[in-house]
Formats: structure tokens, C-alpha cells, sequence
């Protein structure tokens, strides 16, 4: 072994927006830092343009936000991607920043070819029982890694925790959170646990200028990102879940809303079922408690779920704060008290951050 | 590669007691679930039995803890038993499930001889900063690992998540909680969020009987076990702490008492002191808090106490259960609600998960 040849991992990029951006901030940081792997980004793009050189040289971090913006390459097609990263002759991490369903499907190809993936990209995982398969089987065969901690409250240790305890032989029993910080904010606000609250229509308007909400606020409301993060979660624990449409899913938004043309729509005429919201709400407060927006999974009588749950006061659930996440892992070793995982579930940075930290950890394997 | 081969690791054992039976346990489970690598255990002793062989021959998982209880063997003398493992030609781990000074010790030479180390035994990373330093430095040189999840609530991902915040760029600014399971229950029910708690000595009492404190409850009173865990996180967060006594720690042992002979007299004579414990908690009520026996690492001030604090009714600390931890990580990535961990922060099984994800972490790299 030859002290001088420093060991090298390529990295390749798609996507650079919010998350994007940070995630080449944290890397930059991460380059200049670690001496060895030395990390080389070979190709970076967004949906439009790209950056890359046939020879694989290296694009300097420190502009290459700058430089991919005013680039006239266009993205290289997915197969054509794998043959390039393939050919390199170095290990090489792909890192999907994209919520893209197509790069998605591409992770066999990628994996079957060594490529390692690492993304917070929940379509992969939360798509087609068959695709999740695909992925690790080729994993397994290539041994090439695959991480997404960023799936589920982005930065929080919620994977690898539920990873460890069934890798360690614990039985996981259930699993219970607020997985949305969407979500969370509405709620913390519309029911809090101490004062009155405001009208279920002011605080979705509320969160959406605050840029809480995705543009269009019911793609929050219909319960379907949480839906594909309990899928992911499912399937860890060792359910075979089909899809994120298998389950019960509520959906917050008034039938008659549902087709209406644009969010600005919905959101004017959303005022009209605020009595719906306020029943929930003062059915929850006869009993004590508060309305919550959860997602559950109980492995033994493979039940998930999604939806208004009410819970006592004193509940961690109840004393969520701001745009927090919960998850709460009820497994046979820590019996009553669950162990719990608290804090942002979203933003740039934080989601970047279990992004980088999967990419440690795919680096201390392969490099 | 000859696919033949089948890649063996060896493992290497001190130390069988509550912790290190649960370990042989999950590591029986974990060995019949998977083939690759073939885990093999070589070595095990206790602090006066061994069994080992000279040629290094698979001791079976499911019969030792039988046959080491009736075994003649002496324990090799850790020098000895660096060379022993250092020449089997195959990769090894040593998992040290003691709290033994003198194993800790010793890393640095199990370290640079290419031998992996996993423990909960906090010594090694709380004592000296030179051993701390020679730990990681043998473990840099030679490429061999070391983990220690449980060397800090237990299995709760709380080494691991700090590591990650600090390995990608995250600026810790604070870290504060509760970080043992004796004074979690003795507080919780001393001083509960509802209702009026017992006598301060009956809860000391009462938590000793129901085998929550050390045999005599002085070595949990004292807080040197908190201080322990906190010079551990200091360390990972950049503050190169010299020991767990170079800042202040706030002993619950009334003066008087520090030499009385033995842990029941202690409890006998513990009564006569209820007063201050209940003045304490008398001006905490005052306030509307309650008080809690926590720890904290101010990192901008280089600032680490371990002692009495009060918190409002509705923050996560005064709401824990049972002898549960919690660990709040604040950083400048997360802002101002902080990256909360909480759950069994002691126990035979949760402690040993903790170990064996390490190994299984351990493996991923070495094998």
C-alpha cells in the first residue's frame, strides 16, 4: 500500500435548491476539514443544467453554486449518468437533493453499478413496495450503501435510531409522532395547551406566509407527507407496506375544497368549514385534551395510520412547541417510557445536515 | 477474492455481569442472524475466570455463560492478553463490559495493536485528558475503532448524535439534562410536576430498595457518575475538560454524612437532613418550578456544572417519567428549541444495545 496515493471518493450531485444549497455548504466545510477521503465532486446539475467534465476533473466547491448558474451544459440523462459516474474508475456517492420520483427509480441502476446514494429524497422509499426492494437488494449485491436519515425529520436521529434497535434484536412495538412540521405548527397554534388558539383558517394562512406551508397548502393538509414517512418507517420495523395510499389516511382538506384551482382559492374560501375544526377542537377540550396530527404504527396488528388524535396535556405529544417533530419508538427493552427523538423536522440545514452525516458514514465503509 | 472466504471477525469479552450477560445474549441473536462476518468469540473472563484457548478456537455463544462459571482459567493479564488477540490473524474487537480503571487503561495498547474497542465503561473517556488523547491517537495511528454509546444514556443515541452534529459543521452551543436514572426517579418523585412528593430521604430509601441506586446510594448522591457522562460530551464538543473534577459538582450528600461507615447507616442517619432538601424544594415551588438535578455544558463560556436547578412546570425536564434521561443538544443549526433525546438511560438491555449497535458500527468498517 503506498503511503503517497491518497484515497479519493467522487461525488455527484442532483439538485441544488434549498436543501441543495445548504448540503454544498456543509460539504465545502466538510473538504476542507478532512484531509482523507480527499472528496472530488466530478458532476453536479439541477433539472435544467449541469456541470461536468468527461475527464472527471474535479469543480471547485467554493463556486460552484455560481458556476453551475451560469452554465450552458444540460443534465446528463439517468442511464447516461450511471455510465459516466460508472467509468470514473474512483468510489462514488451520489447524493440526491431532489424530491424527484424519477432519479428515484434510478437507484437500482445506480447501486447495481457500485454508485453509493445517499438523499432525504423520501420518493425511493416510500414509492412501490417492489421499488424499495430493488434498492437494497442491489445494495446487498454490489455492496454500494444506501442512507435517506433525512426522509424523516430530516436531521433528527430517527432512522438510525429505529435501525439500531432492530438491527440489536429489539421489538419495536410502536412507533407515534408528529412527523410534519407543517403540522406541528398548526396545531401548536389552533390548540395550544394553555389560551384559546386562533381560527383553523387564520393559522394555515398564518403558516404559509411564514413559509411553512408548500406553496399550495393543501399538499400539507392531504396527510400524504406524513403518510410517506410512516410508510418508510413501516417498512424499517419490518412491515411490508405497499404504499402510502394503503392506509388510512385523513385528509385535512373539506371535500368540497378539493378541486378548487389554486391554493390562494382554497385558502379564501377555507373560512367557510373553520366550524368543522372547532368542533374537533371542543370535543378534544371536554375531555382535557388537545388535537394533534399524528401518525402511528403498531407492528403487531400492523395497523398505520394518519390523523386528529387527541391527547392528555401532560403528553409530550401535546407539549410540542413551534414546528417540532416527535417520534416516540415503543419497543420490548424500553418498555412504558418510549424513546423519544424532539426538535426541528425541517429547514435547509438540518435536513442537509443528516445528509452529511450519511455521507460520513458511507465514506468510513467504503473509503 | 475467493468467495469461500468467509470473513471472520473475533471478538473478545471482559467482563459477564449485568450488562455483559444481556451483550451475550444479543450477541447469540445477532450471530444466528447473520452470516457475514462470522463473529467469533475467542476470549471472555470475568475478574477471576477466563476461557480462551491457545489456537484460538470458537468458544460457543450459547453455552458460555455456563461454561465460564465453571471454568478454571485464570484471566490473562491485559498485556498478555493484547499479544494473545494481537496474533490470531484474523480482525478483533474487544468489547470491555466492566467499569474496571485498569481495562480503560489499557486501550491505548489494545488500540495500537489493531484491536477495535467497544464499551459503556465511561473511565476510559472521563479520566485522564492524556488518556483521552492516547486513546484516539493509538485509534487514528493503527486505523482500529472505538465506540462508546452507552458510556452515556445507555443505548439513547446521544454519543452519536453529538459526533454528527459536531462532524458536519454544527455549532453546539449548550448541552443540558438529565443524566442519571437514580436522580431522575429520586427528583421525579421527590419534587413531581402534581401532587406533593415524598420525604426526600423515604424516596432515597425507597429507590435504593427497588434497586435503583449504587449498593450505597452515596456513590449516586455524590454526582461524580453525572460529572463522568458530562466530561464525555465536553470533550466531544471541543472543550478539552482535564477531569471530572475540574469543575464544579454539586454533591446531595450532606456533609455529616460523607464519612459515616456504611450505605445503611447513611440511610439511617439521612432523615435528620429532609429539611435542607425540603427548603430547596420549598423555593423552587415558590417560584412555580420545580427542582431537578441536572447537568450542563455551556460551550461559548466553557462553562460545565453538574448540580440543583429549577425549571418551569412545562419545560421537558420538569416533565420527564419515571428514571428516564433526557439530553437536549442547543445549536446554531437548530436555534432556539434544541434537539431533544429522552428515554431509559440505564438498565441491563438498553445498555447492551448500545454496545452492540457500536460493534455492528464497528463491523461495517473492519469487515
Amino acid at each position: 500500500m503506498a503511503a503517497a496515493t491518497a484515497r479519493q471518493v467522487n461525488i455527484a450531485i442532483i439538485g441544488a435548491g434549498g436543501v441543495g444549497k445548504c448540503f454544498l455548504s456543509q460539504l465545502e466545510q466538510l473538504a476542507s476539514r478532512r484531509p482523507s477521503p480527499k472528496l472530488v465532486l466530478t458532476y453536479i446539475c439541477t433539472s435544467k443544467k449541469a456541470l461536468y467534465s468527461t475527464d472527471h476533473v474535479a469543480i471547485p466547491l467554493d463556486t460552484v453554486v455560481s458556476t453551475l448558474a451560469s452554465s450552458t451544459q444540460a443534465p446528463l440523462p439517468l442511464p447516461k449518468l450511471v455510465d459516466f459516474l460508472g467509468t470514473s474508475g474512483s468510489k462514488t456517492v451520489l447524493v440526491d437533493n431532489t424530491s424527484s420520483q424519477d432519479v428515484a427509480d434510478a437507484y437500482p441502476l445506480f447501486l447495481s453499478r457500485g454508485i453509493s446514494v445517499v438523499t432525504p429524497n423520501k420518493k425511493a422509499f416510500s414509492g412501490s413496495y417492489k421499488l424499495w426492494q430493488d434498492i437494497f437488494s442491489a445494495a446487498e449485491r454490489s455492496g454500494a450503501k444506501v442512507y435517506h436519515e433525512s426522509s424523516v425529520g430530516a436531521g433528527l436521529p430517527v432512522i438510525s435510531t429505529l435501525k439500531d434497535l432492530v438491527d440489536t434484536g429489539d421489538e419495536v412495538t410502536k412507533i407515534e409522532g408528529v412527523f410534519s412540521g407543517t403540522m406541528s405548527f398548526l396545531f401548536n397554534s389552533f390548540a395550544p395547551t394553555s389560551g384559546a388558539g386562533g381560527k383553523w383558517s387564520a393559522e394555515v394562512k398564518k403558516a404559509k406566509e411564514l413559509g411553512y406551508t408548500e406553496p399550495d397548502p393543501r399538499d400539507d393538509l392531504n396527510g400524504l407527507d406524513v403518510a410517506r414517512k410512516l410508510t418508510i418507517l413501516a417498512r424499517l420495523a419490518g412491515l411490508p407496506v405497499e404504499s402510502p395510499t394503503a392506509f388510512p389516511v385523513q385528509s385535512l382538506i373539506p371535500k368540497e375544497l378539493e378541486s378548487v384551482g389554486s391554493g390562494d382559492e382554497f385558502l379564501e374560501k377555507l373560512p367557510a368549514f373553520d366550524e368543522q375544526m372547532e368542533e374537533t377542537k371542543a370535543a378534544a377540550e371536554k375531555e382535557g385534551k388537545v388535537v394533534r396530527f399524528v401518525g402511528s404504527i403498531d407492528v403487531a396488528t400492523k395497523q398505520v395510520k394518519v390523523g386528529l388524535e387527541k391527547f392528555d396535556l401532560s403528553h409530550p405529544i401535546a407539549a410540542l412547541k413551534g414546528s417540532d417533530n416527535i417520534i416516540s419508538f415503543y419497543t420490548k427493552r424500553y418498555g412504558s417510557n418510549p424513546l423519544i427523538v424532539q426538535g426541528a423536522g425541517a429547514g435547509g440545514d438540518v435536513t442537509a445536515m443528516g445528509v452529511t452525516s450519511d455521507l460520513l458514514k458511507v465514506l468510513s465503509q467504503i473509503a
